[in-house]
């Protein structure tokens, strides 16, 4: 019946909105009013929102347009990334990825293979190189590289983002020489006199100047691939936590090409961007609620692994150093000022307690100028200070943050910090404690955008491996509901769209996903972790199904 | 009758397309199959697009949803400006216009005017001023500027575009001083040792560096206003000559709330603006056939007026000149071809007879590769070699060509050139006899964007004065039908929009204009000049009207 339907469907033209389209026999699950509810059947309206939930035994309407029949399948609305980076994950996703190689033999092999396989654009880059992985002893060379390509210059960088392995052909084209100096904070390994290939920190720059920008084509391919990685885990809506206007005129171009399929909350990789683009208040909903410019992001402080988040006191492995603020209190205001009066909502990146604090303060005060309705975001909120996590309930801010995050990151964070220091860190369950509006994501591509992973960490605060068994502050720990509403109508509510988007609800958009198995049913982290997405509609419409499936 | 209709129409909301609209009792005019034909009313669909014409003494169908009488008015299809500048006509008519002043203190008390009645942005910008029609004897002075305005930093640049006038505050926050020197190409105009307030050609940046760009309020704001004053002149279509980044997200603003009432054919300023907007091909028709991005606008040479136009022999004015291309031709080729290749339309301004030629054997060249409908355009076409006329009709080049310009610049034509290398100069004429595609524009806001008194220019040769009396070059005029086309058909057809623009022609966009008098009837140069456009329609809806008018 189901391949019947999809072939109806195709017969009628390339993606029609299904009208009148019963889905029926499905076990469903939805936030309905801050509580999960079940249902068995969805009618869709043939304006791609939902019309109605059906429950069990409820009469169904007699002649639906459209049937399709669930064989009792899980189904849930469509999941929020309130958290990512669109571009970067399919720019990622088109480059070479090294981070399962085992051997310098199994990485030229990839990287020779990869090179045949995409004659364009010119300059190969990549990621994802660990010798030590690769029991190499050594940094890799040059030389190493030449052997897989030397006649298109190859930029690859390192897993940890710290250092770059280029090619001669790169190097010759960067112009650097043996006489060439690595810049402050920077290193050239070097073979004698010689650059030997490997450029670490600072002085990756003196590579990555000469790497072309990628060409409309490339952008445009990226922002499908990210379209398509992001709907197979069942994402149908994604906060872009930084756009500029390359970026802007590929999303508009998939959707004035109607290819546009994921709905995007944008915000602006700041104040520039944001007036270039979105002028003097946030776009309305574009491309029949797909795309949306509502606000602006801005960063406030670093990463906590390169140290560059801004913390209270000293970093425990680093005497002396706290990170740094990445503008003055003043600056931030500004900035915040200027978007806040033409009513653009706001997203800070704060990751350390002092950034976070600061934030705080920024936000106590322009709130007596800025009143309404303004969801102010802080994003990440990685590191609070206890004293400091109430002040979250104040004017209405979103804690943005990525559970998955925290499985990655709590042995690092322990380092730097020190326990006792922690109390405050991945907070989620004081946040709603504190009745702060929670809404998750994953940050992609820094973690994979696959929120199944995400919820099991939240309500486990256990990684993939089961570490550390019962959880890392395991006060912390939410209930699969809360977990699950998160990544529903938190992320909607953050984005100022729960009035369309995040529960399957009469006057929503009917986006909404098939999955393998009841999560609710067994509620085992690993098991959730391990979720797949079979089907994926946006507004009525099936826009990504499981090749294997069927 | 057309009051009532006007006011059901806004009772059924902001700007309804009018379902099955009779317009009647129209004294019509549109080409048809290259011919001028009447028509005395015109059936509009639901979906904006004309259904019929209909003719003296055709039945009318009974029951129309809405009726406008047109009470014998004239009615034309919508004009087509096939070279303007959208936003620079909208920012012009922003800024203070002094052009009309008779004297300095006419002068001050027009910008004193305009100071308070435009609170913002807080830099005053403005042009027209001329010491010559002020019988001043002298430039004026930065003080004579602080006499109206000294808060505010003011900056107006001269009526002939070459030097620029500051107030005491626009030189300090430009910090210039009296030990500024003035840099190669410029000179700063002094009171003893002091800069005086004009700043003459090159040293014009010295104050322009200062001035901030326009915000995105001023730009929508500017925008608007360009639309209502094409449309106040009954172009309902435009080329957008040169759209940059901050322009196409202006338009786009524009499109997405709905405010965008007349079509725009985009060409991109450059390359690099082409391939950031549209990628890899022309946009969609976007916001239901109201703007495109089709190709991208380049650059051969300068301007006659700065003797920038290249030329094949001297200027006669100045021997030992000949003017300069503003790229090599391998240069220009490479654009071209990055363009073309993703089938893009190619608009290159030529204006001297070498620029014309080189860009002719760039095109031949080209065409080889770029094969099919590509409909090269040449922008200007003013000054060209006679030998290299006939070379037009290859190739299917189109003539990019603004009448206005001819009557205002022949006689520094002559000044410039002498009589006898003129004789391929605005040959509109031999363009048609060479069958060659005409389009017809302005070139706002170098002149009015209206179009009649491009038509009245078109067929006398004569300007407002009636100089010179007959015409220059009086070979050269065309008929009102030619010209007529040219302000129509031939437009659209140098857009790629025949199928949808520039006559009255069933499926057709229903863009069409009321004027005040019979233009084909009397055909007297200057009454076609002072044709007033009394009502504006676009897509069967009404978007301008004449205020006075009823």
């Amino acid at each position: 019946m189901l391949r019947f339907l999809i072939a109806l469907a195709a017969l009628l033209g390339a993606s029609p909105a299904l009208a009148d389209l019963l889905v029926d026999h499905v076990n469903g699950y939805t936030m309905e009013d801050g509580r999960l509810t079940r249902f068995t059947g969805l009618l869709v309206g043939d304006d791609g929102r939902v019309e109605r939930l059906l429950h069990e035994g409820e009469r169904r309407p007699e002649r639906p347009r459209y049937l399709l029949d669930g064989h009792g399948r899980t189904m849930l609305p469509g999941l929020i990334d309130a958290h990512g980076h669109v571009m970067e994950l399919g720019l990622g996703a088109l480059a070479v990825d090294l981070s399962d190689t085992n051997s310098l033999e199994e990485a030229q092999q990839r990287i020779r293979q990869y090179a045949a396989a995409n004659p364009s654009p010119r300059w190969i880059v990549g990621f994802g190189w660990n010798q030590e992985r690769w029991h190499l002893g050594r940094f890799p060379t040059a030389a190493d590289l030449d052997a897989a390509v030397a006649d298109r210059p190859v930029w690859l960088v390192r897993v940890d983002g710290h250092a770059g392995w280029a090619n001669s052909l790169a190097m010759r084209e960067a112009g650097v020489t043996a006489a060439t100096q690595a810049p402050t904070g920077g290193r050239i390994e070097r073979t004698g006199r010689n650059p030997s290939g490997v450029f670490v920190d600072a002085a990756r720059q003196l590579i990555e100047h000469a790497v072309p920008p990628p060409l409309p084509i490339v952008r445009d391919r990226a922002f499908q691939r990210a379209q398509d990685i992001l709907l197979g885990f069942g994402v149908t809506a994604t906060a872009d936590m930084g756009t500029d206007q390359e970026a802007w005129n590929t999303m508009r171009r998939a959707g004035d090409a109607g290819h546009l399929n994921v709905r995007i909350f944008s915000y602006a990789l700041g104040v520039d961007n944001l007036l270039a683009i979105a002028g003097t208040g946030p776009t309305p909903w574009l491309y029949d609620g797909h795309l949306r410019m509502g606000g602006v992001k801005l960063y406030m402080d670093g990463a906590l692994g390169s140290r560059g988040a801004w913390l209270k006191q000293d970093y425990a492995d680093a005497p002396g150093q706290r990170g740094y603020p990445l503008m003055t209190d003043t600056v931030l205001k500004n900035l915040m000022s200027r978007a806040a009066m033409d009513h653009f909502q706001i997203a800070v990146h704060a990751i350390g307690d002092a950034a976070n604090a600061e934030l705080l303060d920024a936000i106590d005060e322009l709130s007596g100028t800025y009143t309404g309705d303004r969801r102010w975001r802080i994003e990440h909120a990685q590191i609070v200070d206890p004293a400091d996590l109430p002040r979250f309930a104040a004017h209405g801010i979103v804690a943005s943050m990525q559970p998955t995050h925290e499985t990655s990151d709590w042995r690092m964070a322990e380092a730097r910090m020190s326990v006792d220091r922690l109390r405050g860190s991945y907070a989620w369950h004081t946040m709603l404690d504190e009745h702060v509006p929670l809404a998750f994501g994953s940050d992609y591509p820094v973690e994979s955008p696959n929120p199944f992973p995400g919820m099991a960490a939240a309500i486990s605060r256990e990684d993939a491996g089961g570490q550390p068994p019962g959880g890392w502050f395991p006060d912390q720990r939410l209930t699969l509901e809360q977990a699950f509403a998160a990544f529903t109508t938190g992320g909607a509510y953050a984005g100022f769209a729960e009035d369309r988007l995040g529960s399957l609800t009469p006057g929503h958009m009917a986006d909404f996903i098939f999955i393998d198995r009841d999560i609710f049913a067994d509620r085992d982290p690993a098991s959730i972790r391990a979720t797949q997405v079979m089907e994926t509609w946006v507004g009525g419409r099936k826009v990504w199904e499981r090749r294997s499936a069927n």
